[in-house]
């Protein structure tokens, strides 16, 4: 067994987390360096993290969460906010960097940076949004393996309203929108109901399709 | 520095593989138990994977692949494929599946259970798709991070011609689509321009916004 599955086993989706205890700095600093080096489409990241431990907010958020209590008893809330559209300056952003980083920016650079601007350009906002969405949640793939790995506990939740966690965290302005929350924290392992129950996953042979 | 991190940083989005190296079927399958352990909303992992070695379907899905030569180059593809809408039937199946492994039934889990068909049946189609697409590219997330975890080489792939892909597949009559390619193989050293690249990331500063 690798240690990534063996991680995946002892991970759960937290329901009740200890409200004293916290995460300490520098694990929550590694879990989202992790995200920060999670590859996503044309390297553009679409996304960001936003890191909530403050805990007046903690609590603000967890009423748009429907009251689900890992939001206030974690000691640091991940709250991965999506580009709510791309646009020329976005894309710019990247294409600069790269020069940056890599020197160059030739021709074929400058031509790949015009076909994402007119691509990108002549999707609708919402098609945009969702493209943008579904690389936070490959980021997010990558932060649950991240915090399994440190033995912080975690749970991926979407039951919250995302107007609502916008406004809390002044998200439109910055031209974000939430689509998943993550509480770090330790789990109570006396009072989670959850954590004496087995992992349900379907099994290999009507998860997987093989076309050798 | 965790092997997490360690292994994102290895990773590359590999632009060339070696056609005629096989990655191990032990190997393979670590990485599908990694995806198949991902978690997913309400636990219902709305996606299945297949993973392609027949190298005529390989030849067929590099063209609806623009002719990305990764498609046929490598020695499996795995196709991330998500369900078309939640139905009652997926959503039951579920559920049957998690009174069989956990015992129990009881009232509240079935009030949840009609709780889950009815809030699905009540959203069209699309955005039903939209959030299966999503918890797939979760899964993605986490199979990237097995690969580099097993010294494969991989790349998440969007540009290819869902309606395409769905065909050569069948995914349709199994009411599935497409929504990314993950070939696995080995990057091609001497001949891969991206390897010599170094790798371009927003800084932690710009990526993440602390609310402390």
């Amino acid at each position: 067994m690798t240690d990534l599955i063996s991680n995946l086993q002892w991970r759960y989706a937290t329901k009740k987390m200890l409200p004293g205890k916290t995460v300490p700095e520098e694990k929550v600093a590694r879990i989202v360096e992790a995200i920060r080096l999670a590859p996503s489409a044309n390297g553009l990241q679409p996304y960001q993290v936003i890191v909530v431990s403050n805990k007046a907010l903690l609590e603000k958020l967890k009423v748009a969460g429907n009251g689900q209590t890992q939001i206030a008893d974690c000691s640091h809330l991940l709250v991965f906010a999506a580009w709510d559209n791309y646009t020329p300056t976005r894309i710019n952003y990247f294409f600069d960097l790269a020069i940056q980083v890599r020197g160059g920016g030739d021709e074929a650079w400058e031509s790949y940076r015009q076909s994402l601007i007119k691509q990108f350009g002549m999707r609708d906002g919402k098609t945009n949004f969702e493209h943008a969405a579904r690389q936070a949640y490959l980021g997010l793939g990558v932060a649950l393996a991240a915090a399994a790995e440190e033995k912080v506990d975690s749970t991926p939740m979407e039951g919250f309203d995302p107007n609502q966690v916008d406004e809390i965290l002044n998200l439109p302005a910055l031209g974000l929108k939430s689509v998943a929350l993550m509480p770090l924290g330790y789990r109570d392992a006396a009072n989670d109901w959850l954590l004496k129950q087995a992992k349900v996953r379907r099994s290999s042979e009507t998860f997987v399709i093989k076309r050798t």
